[in-house]
């Protein structure tokens, strides 16, 4: 079937030529040296042959998980490449590959599109990543629809559901801070660190080198912070069959964060998306290691609970709070930026 | 981030239990051996040591790309991972995995989500292809996007930039089927071989057995008929750098073809899509070989004309009807259902 290259004669006509566009957004030289084939035929074709295949995909959709009220087109595709280089890192993999589908609608610009591509190509060639193949196809609602290819030495994959009784659960950098962002843009408010909350917000950084790193560590259980901590650890509590009590006192935030009234302060820490930080759980013997890995990679490292087994709350989180200890409700972050 | 397992809360609450819609797609067991992680973390593993990866996307859009006037939500799911399959047949590859994004617009109900995942199903069991990961987000407009990844022995994945001059040019199957069986479905008509027509548009034959056979071949190009042969080959023809002439008297149709009027005919032969045959040329030599092939395969093959090289005429079609030589026209299929 065509793909970039020729577009069908229906679709993304209004926006100016077609093949100057398809040429704009085509790679004219490629940064992995296992690209056999990339954009131009039916499909790509790479070689992996020392390496497990990690694959994911994830689609935004104007008015559900972005608005040109928050966002330069820039920064749609950036954090559209993002979240996905997240999950890569979530899994212990390193990013190489993507492919991008875009429905088109009528109304949008050569502009608009290109600044879109080249957002992901900005976050792409810091990661040296290859754009290898995608579908243009018009329609009533911009989506952008993204497939990630990674690798991760045989067997180092990472997966939820390593997580075991007494082991430490830590997160990486500070929480809330990509939902502060978006409250700012949102009210347009002018607070302390305007800038620093606005750049989480947008342009995210998934904790790629610092997966990485880990895979020296045997065990360790791995989430990327995409729908609030408390899902992401009810995720992990579920797929390894325990529970996990996390301390109020010990989540990490930035240091303008106080400024927020406490219901926000509670609600983007706990249930606020898109930090696209990395949680896990490793064993107290190897904590030491996890904390010198962070350091070397320049990551803030926070303890922040434990894993505890017990056949009565599997799957449960909890969150200690003084003296209480509370069930963390179980709620994710709602995409929904039109409010 | 959150996949298959856990959908967003905004988003798909619409058609009953999200739960139970994700469990009934979920698959319960892989078919293949190399699957290491399937649907249920933040990416799908697997592993690939002795083949070549081939990948590719491909995004169908309601109203654009099908409609329910002419199909039912089960076809609309067998077709867009048929026309995924025959790009991996196109590439010489054989189809493994798959990965399903969908918009699901507010009307849409879980029975014709389940329809449509279904469809997929039924042509994945046939190629014994897994479901490997996804996303399910909200819109306005029922939108599937398939990612495919297949696999190759080394080297072996065929490219339209093959050809040479003095090949071979040859077709599997029938051309216009699909486009008949479109007409038929619009149109409510009873016409001579109604059923075979709409089969062919609705549940299309990847030629994926018959492309593996090819291996044995040492140079071949080939290409799939999505949008039209007459655009098929002038991919072929610029991507190879030379020009190619077919003869109008060769192109194989079905039996019941000629009861439509000659228009019809010559527009869905030459500009009608989705027929999902294979178009390719190879030497002289090896057209033997080729032939015995498709006779092993099961599938009816043409000769249909010949590449050759002249350097005024790079990416020229080029259609020979009686005495005369003509241009064949620079168009495609236009995909656009709801005329």
């Amino acid at each position: 079937m065509r793909k970039y290259g020729y577009m069908k004669p229906m679709e993304g006509v209004l926006f100016v030529d077609e093949f100057q566009f398809i040429d704009s957004i085509k790679q004219t030289s490629y940064n992995q040296a296992s690209i056999i084939k990339g954009i131009g035929d039916d499909a790509a074709v790479f070689r992996s042959t020392n390496s497990d295949i990690v694959t994911a995909v994830d689609t935004f959709v104007e008015g559900i998980h972005f608005s040109e009220q928050t966002m330069e087109p820039f920064h749609i595709g950036y954090r559209a490449l993002a979240a996905n280089i997240s999950d890569m890192a979530a899994m212990g993999a390193i990013p190489k590959f993507y492919l991008v589908s875009i429905v088109i609608p009528k109304q949008a610009t050569k502009q608009v599109l290109e600044q879109i591509y080249d957002g992901m190509k900005t976050i792409a060639n810091e990661y040296k990543m290859d754009l290898i193949g995608g579908d243009t196809v018009s329609g009533n609602q911009l989506t952008i629809s993204v497939t990630i290819i990674g690798q991760v030495p045989f067997g180092k994959a990472r997966y939820r559901s390593e997580a075991k009784h007494k082991d430490i659960v830590f997160v990486t950098g500070t929480l809330g801070d990509s939902q502060a962002g978006l409250h700012i843009l949102r009210n347009e408010l002018h607070c302390k660190g305007n800038e620093e909350f606005i750049q989480r917000h947008r342009m995210p950084s998934p904790r790629v080198d610092f997966s990485k790193s880990l895979w020296s560590i045997e065990r360790i259980a791995l989430n990327d912070i995409s729908d609030g901590i408390a899902n992401e650890l009810r995720e992990i509590a579920n797929a390894s069959r325990v529970s996990i009590t996390i301390d109020d006192d010990k989540i990490p935030t930035s240091s303008n964060f106080e400024q927020f009234s406490l219901t926000k302060q509670y609600e983007w820490k706990y249930f606020g998306g898109e930090d696209f930080e990395l949680v896990g759980t490793v064993s107290a013997k190897d904590w030491d290691k996890v904390q010198e890995i962070a350091l070397k990679s320049n990551v803030r490292i926070t303890k922040i609970g434990r894993v505890s087994f017990n056949k009565d709350m599997i799957g449960q989180v909890f969150l200690k709070k003084g003296h209480c200890i509370l069930p963390l409700e179980k709620r994710g972050y709602i995409h929904k930026v039109g409010e």
